[in-house]
């Protein structure tokens, strides 16, 4: 029955074992690696090297989620009327990112990816080769009247702190790579094409540095989505001691009801 | 306007700096901490030993969805319909984790930690007190006609390898407290009582790991979904490459219409 | 293979046919039945009289979220974030339909069901039996600390004006059972028995009135997120023309900011 | 505080008056609308013909989710983990409602008002004009590698009953609109250009129809989901009664495991 379409590598087991990623889970995982790592290697298939796994932690802690955002406050807000399914809650807040917050750090990815793939070969740092690669990327996107992913932000409008620790970090471990490269020239590029000057915001930059250890950019999307769970259970443990959804609702309430008295 | 309620310790951010947890993003987070470590900070407020950390990660680990589970298809099957919104297949797989499947975790350590506050103290390991407080706790759910949270396992029915495995570590690391210790006797007590074997599962043992090492009870049942999150995300890269989902359907489908053409 | 588990009476399609409740849908279901009425069918395994569908419709359009909601707040914040996946968007609005909200219609339901079980025979109005049966639903409640489910509203505190309209209907069309009699005794009963004048709420009206037309008890809590799904969607179109999610999460934002300048 | 972001059409309260649609909910809605005409007043402003009624609730059953789906398995595999909060079961139900199924209603209904909107005038019927409008937007999809929405289905191969069903109640109800009139012609051009039968399916009939009873296109992707909940609700109580999510788990664990103990 090898040939049955139901299997998975990720994990199976047996009244006496549990199998992960072709690992004895109780022997060789638990104890031994993080979550980090068993993300790693259940998406990539091998285990990271110690820089590696520092740049994924890096990438993952810049976005948890931090303090308020549409994901949080949707999932206070379902906490509010379903306390008993804590899972509702998390899910709720996931369901918010997509394509406008957090979707983004994986379209970057796929986005430098292709551009690296459309060119010969993956581009030296600053020749003339990788600037024609990053010159034809933004010129198909600004061309077809798109916005070019990893660049902007609402709140950090000249530069992402989270970006720059984050070059810091890949070039002290040696893992500056062709997307995170790439992505700098992109930036400068669009820069010179419009006039305006749009960072590389936190979530562009996450998902290049995913691409460059490892992981296949069109996984980024999904990977990013661990981090984010681990701020939304945060903000849910907060939101059981000290609520915002209840005061929120109300409030918001109660200046719709004063809106909606008054004639259209 | 510091009494307003919407206010968070979380995180907050201005044009130039991301504060997570009171501390600097870029400077003190990024490079510093691991994501398991992060999550710690965020729901304990103080951030983890060295031995605290591999504990939870161990546990984490233990609980990312191995294999085959009604988890994992709800998600494959959702990304099925709708492969554009990988947030949505995380957040139905995320769905199922409830009173049957992981949700034993928090409710293990809710329950024994309203044990050792209904006894005096915290009880030291072997003693009459604390036998007491086990016999206590499983009588009063046993007169309940309740389950035990904690005991017993569909697959592992003599013992589950994670369990053994974690009982160990935690006495490596000097940190088998009272929650652990007293599940042991609990189920100790169990058998005892029913002349039934339940062996401790992984989730109870996760939910105790996870009290010891001074994660608030209740937190338990949303800290370990941020481990479900990474096994969920792992299960959709692999579908998008080798999918279970579709086939899964047709099949279903078939054998569906061939029942229904018979009579009822 | 008539005895394989994988089947259903909902429904299946060969090529050239398409069975709903063994029915024929395009010639049978289509033109014929309206979306309350097939949604009757497929729970209770009968089409409604006209007067039955008519209490079905309006515990339906009662429920169906109106304003200002946890829910329609959670929906509109996760279209903020994600509006290419609206399905993500209605998703994230049910799950706020849990104990607190819409969850109670169900739970009331089941409450006043298991007294009728209890007591010898669905008690005829007004006499002493029936009001036996209320007292004892009452104080087992009572006694055991819990709240009387289908009782007090935090806006409605004096009557919840759909209460009223249900039980005119329900009498109008000779359909004024067991459920919602029990409900009002019961209301009755906790007024004299606390002091306190709880009316009865619209959800606790709507899950007895679904309970009298021969929904089983159980299928009150599902029944009614069809309600609120037609709310939500509502929410959604508007929110797509005139967004309440992007400014109130940036009124949210920078409150919180400001909350967090302050020392704790 | 008229100008306060914070207000919706679609609903308020105050203690004694509930508005919905700037109707009083208990004298003008309960008792005289439908969940379906309800639905269309929220979505319309404005309250359905009987005629525009019989078209969408015809639509609407006849996306209800009959049978074994994708959608349907997910819910009841949720429902398996969780089956206390069956919020979450119906959510993780409707998260499959994407781009492969049930998406192109909306996806037909949007491509059929953008060819309309680019056509001068929306065209009469079987005129030269008319047909170059089909021509035109055939062209351009298929030029561009696209797939035409809401042609072709994986088993009704010949023709969707549903359809045939459909566009004979809208002719009968003088409702055959531009939309429905520009699909049939759209499956005659994709014929004649590809050299393939590619039947018109229910879900592309559907959001055509619903398109010409005067739903916004951009509304219909949100508006079946609320037939979807309908036919996930009924699958949820059959499962309670008739579990098919545990014993599907055991034999796709058990297939797995005896697949993965071969080697890879």
């Amino acid at each position: 029955m090898t040939d049955d379409y139901l299997h998975t590598w990720i994990g199976s087991s047996t009244a006496e074992r549990i199998t992960v990623a072709g690992r004895d889970l109780a022997a060789d995982v638990m104890g031994s690696l993080t979550l980090t790592e068993l993300a790693f290697l259940l998406v990539t298939h091998r285990v990271p090297t110690a820089g590696e796994r520092r740049i994924v932690d890096a990438v993952l802690v810049s976005l948890a989620d931090h303090g308020i955002t549409p994901s949080s406050l949707a999932a206070r807000l379902t906490y509010t009327g379903a306390p008993e399914a804590i899972q509702g809650a998390v899910a709720a807040g996931l369901l918010g990112a997509g394509s406008v917050f957090l979707g983004p750090a994986g379209d970057t990815a796929m986005f430098l990816a292709a551009a690296l793939r459309d060119a010969a070969e993956a581009p030296p740092e600053d020749t003339a080769a990788a600037r024609a690669v990053a010159e034809s990327a933004v010129s198909g996107l600004l061309a077809a009247g798109h916005r070019v992913p990893g660049l902007g932000h609402p709140v950090h409008r000249d530069e992402d702190p989270r970006t720059l620790r984050l070059y810091a970090l890949a070039r002290e471990e040696g893992l500056l790579g062709p997307h995170l490269r790439l992505l700098r020239m992109v930036a400068d590029v669009h820069e010179e094409r419009t006039g305006r000057h749009l960072p590389i915001n936190g979530a562009g930059a996450g998902g290049a540095a995913l691409a460059d250890v490892g992981f296949p950019p069109s996984s980024v999307r999904g990977v990013v989505l661990i981090a984010r769970t681990a701020g939304l259970v945060a903000h849910l443990v907060e939101e059981a001691e000290r609520p915002i959804g209840m005061p929120l609702w109300l409030e918001a309430e109660r200046r719709a009801s004063a809106a909606a008295s008054d004639p259209p």
